[in-house]
């Protein structure tokens, strides 16, 4: 029997992870779940529910598991401890500094329900972090680095497109090469923000729009962009459109570590990205989080997990044997 | 309280072990054991027992994880089923054709003495694994491709050693540019044995040895060499204990994989190894499984494990809560 999936939301990750879900014969697609009038709402496949949000507690039982679509800002921190009480689920809250805040909230849900929730699932965190994690427990010497993109940061253009005078704006997270060079080849460096990434924005002004200010404005943005070489590109609307509305991303986890009696030896461990589609690959690490979920729930398993409490094999269709046979 | 954590054999890799143990201040080495005379052993931990291999049932509740450090052809086929009756342990079975009956013998040893083993530690069977089991269980649809090197080949050199006239060898292995960069770039090609990798070989020859009919032998040598381009460099002894002495390795794994509704995206994880001593990364793999192993136990969770069976968080000194809030 295929696990019942449920889509909450359904932005962009909500339509990636229809597409993850067609993707894995084990999975089925029960219901997408919208704040939008779900009239509006014309899903890529054939015969799905789209139920009312408001609505959704009519759904416990004929779902599996949830996989919420929502953002981390405001979305995730009311939905998921609200959803944790009918369903099992899965989350991709990003908001690193609010992660034990959002755990607990979570694991007293779940537990109280006797569901089981997997919060920050997606790469960053989620594969970012498992690679973290397993690099500096068998390097416990050494330095731990991650570098962002070449990608679309949706919350730098957000920021920009708030600047008086711009009509669109995408903005691209670059590592600087000589700093992954330098890590690539083991000397542990001590890098600065500025140092490890660049910012390049494309922005499509307003008729009339002061460019100077605009650019300013930009590059001393705190927090933003203040901390870093950034690079502002005037484009036309149309020019932006056409070559900017990908979202792209990726980047690296490295951990540089020391072995030997003497720490005389190096060792490197790289994990990288490389992504045409931000939204469809982070649905895709979703949907596997959510065969684990389910079988963990199946296990007896109840609060709240993170992909650092999933043994790996839980997240394949193949069995333990199959795994072991072709892919050990 | 520290792990205790045993030896079984004194190696490369059973050296490897100690420098991993004492750079984990929650192991502690309890003693070596070794089939060689204990008295012609000089470990470099002060005051660590060496004890005889054939002793070894005494320290039975000793040692809290034993750590096999012998080969994979004669030693651990019968080395890890016979300590398992006394032991936890971990091992790093590596001859993937045979993991099927070394797991079935492993479990059923360890799961009548109610102990916890896990085989096949290591980076490939064992990190590599686990990156192909989470990339695929991602990324359904795509391809996935593992290079090895550039590093010595154990078993290739001592291979072209058993040559008529070949004083010593070493060989490395090494994937070809282009192969890496065609998979790299998300084209997915098919690759035979050839275009995948080709063996350098750098030969002391005895003297008077007949050169070209060694470099002949080489070359034509099935399974090991035949299938690939090879090439041949005679040098002196000097020269290759000089140049040749280390036992680097590394490698990479990747899953070059299609996202969205037509699959009309690529996503390409890349995970890669680049090390100074295979032997002390390896071991420094084996150290962080045995703290799992302890943990699993203390959690009754007996017989046969692998790393895809180990949720990460165990393999780490860190807590549940540190991980989340230092590394999620």
């Amino acid at each position: 029997m295929a696990i019942r999936i449920g889509i909450f939301g359904y932005g962009n990750l909500g339509k990636g992870t229809e597409c993850a879900v067609r993707q894995n014969p084990d999975l089925e697609l029960a219901a997408i779940f919208t704040r939008r009038d779900p009239a509006s709402i014309s899903p890529m496949t054939e015969g799905v529910p789209v139920v009312a949000a408001s609505e959704v507690a009519d759904w416990a039982g004929k779902i599996d598991v949830m996989i919420l679509c929502g953002g981390s800002a405001t979305d995730l921190p009311v939905q998921t401890p609200e959803l944790a009480r009918w369903f099992n689920l899965v989350d991709s809250f990003d908001t690193h500094a609010k992660i034990p805040e959002h755990f607990a909230a979570v694991d007293a849900a779940a537990s109280a329900a006797g569901t089981t929730a997997l919060i920050s699932g997606g790469w960053d965190p989620g594969l970012f972090s498992l690679n973290r994690v397993y690099a500096e427990a068998i390097l416990p010497q050494g330095g731990t680095y991650t570098f962002w993109g070449k990608g679309v940061s949706q919350g730098h253009s957000d920021a920009i497109r708030r600047i008086e005078g711009v009509a669109d704006a995408r903005q691209y997270t670059v590592p600087v090469p000589e700093a992954l060079e330098r890590v690539r080849a083991g000397q542990r460096p001590t890098l600065t923000t500025r140092q490890k990434h660049t910012r390049e924005c494309y922005v499509a002004a307003k008729p009339g729009a002061d460019l100077a200010r605009i650019e300013q404005e930009i590059k001393t943005m705190p927090n933003y962009f203040a901390d870093y070489d950034t690079t502002v590109t005037f484009v036309s609307l149309e020019q932006l459109h056409a070559e900017h509305s990908g979202l792209p991303h990726g980047g690296s986890v490295l951990r540089s570590g020391l072995t030997g009696w003497n720490e005389e030896h190096t060792a490197t461990v790289e994990y990288s990205l490389k992504l045409d589609s931000n939204p469809e690959f982070t649905a895709s690490v979703l949907a596997a989080c959510a065969r684990a979920v389910s079988r963990m729930h199946a296990a007896g398993q109840t609060g709240c997990k993170t992909i650092l409490d999933v043994p790996p094999a839980l997240l394949s269709p193949l069995s333990g044997e199959e795994l072991r046979r072709q892919l050990l």
